[in-house]
């Protein structure tokens, strides 16, 4: 029932991107976004390479009569707990207020003071509705004491707008508390990576030489998600020789705006003797064939939000390669949430290559956890924790002497994602974060260029963790591949290409069969050897008690290390028989990244 | 069912104690214990003050033909796991056996080496018996890195006497293994305590001044278990001047060997004026006055296997104070495992006194744990430790400067008890065993004399611990005065006595809400701050889980001390108001006395 409702609304909101717009007055914007078609409203904003801690926002809303504006920071999805909420009242001022743990809003005595101004408000429609421009500056972090104020990332930001009626906003000006109630108040929600990573590298004009692959005349089904997948081959120019990709930008049809939810252009990495048959259909289809499958090698990739994507001056993207097959697939998944029957897409993703080699060929790296059910999450958690220890005795004997160089990352959970975040613990023990999402959807999973690149060395440990939330679940959540498995892994994008492809871990099988055995003599839970794995996690009475103990377990327990290269076997020089441990750092809080020095 | 049987096979035990009796050979023998009446088998044994890590025993027993006889070590009561096993088989080889934890007794390939010695064997009643007397000399601790020897202590020893057919010897010479059987091999129980200590304080000849309380012929009724209550006035000259009590010893009629289990002598310690009614009936039975309650300060007490108590040479027990009762109440706990019948009894107590007053008064002080629900045990565990802390803050406001002395103790449980011990922790950190019963059972509590006076200073912690095995019950064992609720006291003797009476404590009351809070919120338990503490306990799914969880929440919540005076109020200067934590010192082992050193 809650999920449904939270699908629901999740598929309601009504998307307009729009990168690098523009604005007059005395503040030149560099981005702006959509945020609710009902409100029109829209949110522009800026922030400085020479003030890392400030941010400047404008939040363009057009108002009914007797109606306010919320825009609010939530912590993931339509969550309206400790809400971060700015209210535009019907009396022309701006309030700050926040939501406590039951989503009861209120307007605290003490509160941070934000620099608020209404720039500009006019009456539309006879009166009937006004318009206003707000300028709101905040610091990336208040540094409120009572740690009501949303803090600002670079990781993804879940903006949610709404109404307050005049009564309502009388009550909460008398001190009284209000429910924060999704449908009453139309919030909607949006999301968006506020701080955008500015990197040095030389763009590629956008007249390069390119191909696009894109949607041949799709007619978008009138049902809320399709994933659609299209079969192309590589054209000859390109397969006669090597080449890097050094660009790739999402091209969206304008009639198909906010209905390309993502897009994905998959590389058949197979031998070019190996054939991959015709596909122009949805990829769930029946009819999809088996063939198809190989084709899961990452190329280019496109995300609501995302921008264009240009690799490091001194790397790209091989394809090409004489043996290699020369066949992409073009994967499109449309969220038409309105229903909306008829609109024909020509929407795909855009490759700017060379022939001329850049110094490093890029490689993709997957590191966190293995794709089973030994890493399952329990229901009804607000909080799960389990991390994948890419350790020391894999990097070391498959990474080049000087290490590789991160330079974007890709993090990837199923439903259940609501924080995930990679960091390397160098050999003398230093920590450095390589990419973290505090707020991470798994609705918006963008390739992410890394603020800076980051080296990794042999024998550094990449620690990769995911939190889920399973409130809504009832039963176990196990690993696996599908929609409603879980997944827990980041595709780092780095050079130079290693042969080490996927560094992940799992419990090992024999601790978790202790695990079991533990479980039924200290709670008399009914697990049995001769059960299996699925079942016996099926057989715990699921309390937060007995959650704690499995996250526990999870982080001390020997752990099963698959260090593979690209044919999928385990690496010549590593020792997959021996005994490794999971490495958890003492430090064990999610990182967060602020500029702000609080007191 | 298994409690009914243990409580059978408990009372079925042959009990008959001579203390300092004397055998001829090479050894004299200081102690003799007789094991079981069925197989006529006695224990002589003997210790030097000068070799403390040695032990001579003396086992004497006749056998049936085709029979061998077994002398076990038991860790408590009847339970049979991890025995000690002495067997003296049919071919007159003597050989040390064990058990597993699953009672499975068998003979390890490598094992300790004890000297065995037959010393005398013959036939009696036509051949059909055979009379053995065995010597068996061995270490206090053997060492054994297995850890299968049973170490011998100062606390209570259990002994187990049986038979082993020729059958079942033969399968355990060919290495099969073979389940202890407690009623098919006839085992019996004994509890004694081997190692007395042997303190220099001046003798009290027999004949010096005493005064009996005896039975006046009670005629034992023929049911397993009664108590005997009898009032008595002590004599005029006692009576009006102050006296000190010096000695007192156990008096047993002859016919009553073996049934009286135990006795006390308790002064009614309130005003003159106060009236005491007449007795003599059964303790328990509701013709009782209730006048009678306030008759609770122990002046004299014995069980089986106690010795005569002497008091050391400063000190005595102060009676006959000028406004004090005059009245004093002897209760005997008869024990009529055959429900004999027509048995006239005169046993009680003997106490020696002195109108010469010593420099002291002793005093007797109760630390370990409060008597209430905040102090329960779960079902079903083997081993819940639970410990009161008689913090620094109140000995630093009660005890003399130079501090007191204990020269005694008597630790008390009620029927769950298996383990129980006193440590002081002096205010530099270091940790004295005052008192500890590693294999402490409720059916023998002895005031046992110190092997050495131990000196409490102002500021010292008194840290009291039991150990409990709850695995019959099937419900929460409160804390609390009925015989199925559980106690956790140690009385301790000392000189000179102070006006502090009572050191105890038990978890407060906001502390105890916050865990069934948790437990509400962590395992779903229905409790609730409308419910009783008792009720709370009962809501609670018990598991090994949550039993652990219990037992933790013990060791580090704030706790409620009792520092009280004689009058039942807090002593003056102590600060009742304030939070005291629980100050659980790293060395959580149950302390182990052994001389040996062990490589």
């Amino acid at each position: 029932m809650l999920r449904s409702r939270f699908l629901l609304i999740l598929f309601t909101i009504k998307i307009i991107l729009c990168v690098q717009g523009q604005v007059q007055d005395d503040e030149e914007f560099s981005y702006m976004v959509g945020l609710s078609e009902p409100l029109r409203s829209t949110l522009e904003w800026n922030y400085y390479e020479n003030d890392a801690t400030r941010l400047i926002f404008r939040w363009n809303i057009t108002l009914l009569n007797n109606y306010g504006g919320i825009l609010a920071f939530s912590n993931y999805d339509l969550n309206t707990n400790n809400l971060d909420v700015i209210i535009l009242s019907n009396d022309e001022k701006i309030y700050n207020a926040y939501t406590d743990e039951n989503s009861l809003l209120f307007i605290p005595k003490n509160r941070v003071k934000l620099s608020y101004t209404i720039l500009h408000s006019g009456y539309i429609k006879n009166k009937k509705e006004k318009e206003y421009s707000i300028q709101i500056i905040r610091p990336i972090d208040t540094c409120d004491k009572e740690k009501r104020n949303y803090i600002i990332d670079s990781g993804t930001t879940h903006l949610l707008t709404g109404l307050i009626t005049y009564e309502d906003f009388q009550k909460l000006k008398q001190n009284q508390l209000i429910k924060i109630d999704i449908e009453q108040m139309n919030l909607t929600l949006q999301r968006v990576q506020l701080l955008k990573t500015r990197v040095k590298f030389r763009q590629i004009p956008d007249e390069d030489p390119h191909i696009d692959f894109l949607n041949q005349d799709v007619t978008i089904p009138n049902v809320e998600t399709t994933y659609w997948c299209t079969r192309f081959k590589l054209p000859s120019n390109i397969v006669e020789k090597p080449h890097h990709i050094i660009r790739f930008d999402g091209v969206i049809s304008p009639q198909s705006n906010g209905i390309v939810h993502h897009m994905e252009l998959f590389h058949c990495d197979v031998s070019s003797d190996i054939d991959i048959p015709e596909y122009n259909g949805v990829c769930t289809s029946e009819q999809k064939p088996m063939g198809l499958t190989p084709c899961r090698r990452v190329i280019g990739a496109w995300a609501l939000g995302a921008t264009n994507f240009t690799y490091p001056d001194e790397a790209g993207g091989l394809i090409g390669e004489p043996r290699k097959s020369s066949y992409v697939i073009l994967e499109v998944h449309f969220n038409n949430q309105y229903l909306k029957k008829g609109i024909v897409d020509q929407s795909g993703i855009r490759i700017y290559y060379t022939s001329t080699l850049r110094k490093y060929d890029a490689g993709i790296m997957e590191v966190g956890l293995e794709y089973n059910a030994k890493n399952s999450i329990p229901p009804q958690t607000n909080k799960f924790r389990i991390s994948g220890y890419c350790t020391g005795e894999c990097t070391e004997v498959t990474l080049p002497k000087d290490g590789i160089t991160v330079f974007a990352s890709q993090l990837h959970t199923h439903l259940n994602g609501i924080q995930t975040f990679t960091r390397i613990i160098k050999t003398n023990g230093e920590i450095i974060t390589l990419n973290i999402d505090r707020h991470y959807s798994p609705h918006f999973q963008e390739i992410r260029l890394l603020p800076e690149p980051i080296l990794i060395k042999p024998g550094d440990m990449i620690l990769h963790t995911c939190i889920y939330n399973t409130q809504i679940r009832t039963n176990m959540t196990f690993g696996g591949y599908g929609i409603t498995d879980e997944m827990c892994v980041n595709y780092m994008h780095y050079y130079p290409r290693t042969n080490l492809e996927l560094c992940k871990t799992s419990v090992r099988d024999d601790a978790l069969d202790q695990f079991f055995e533990t479980m039924k003599e200290y709670d008399y839970a009914n697990t049995s050897m001769s059960q299996t794995v699925y079942e016996n996690y099926r057989s715990i009475r699921w309390t937060p008690l007995t959650t704690a103990i499995l996250q526990e377990f999870y982080e001390i327990a020997p752990i099963h290390l698959s260090c593979n290269g690209s044919d999928g076997n385990y690496s010549p020089k590593f020792e997959w028989t021996r005994e490794y441990r999971p490495q958890e750092p003492k430090q064990r809080d999610v990182p967060l990244e602020t500029a702000a020095k609080c007191v």
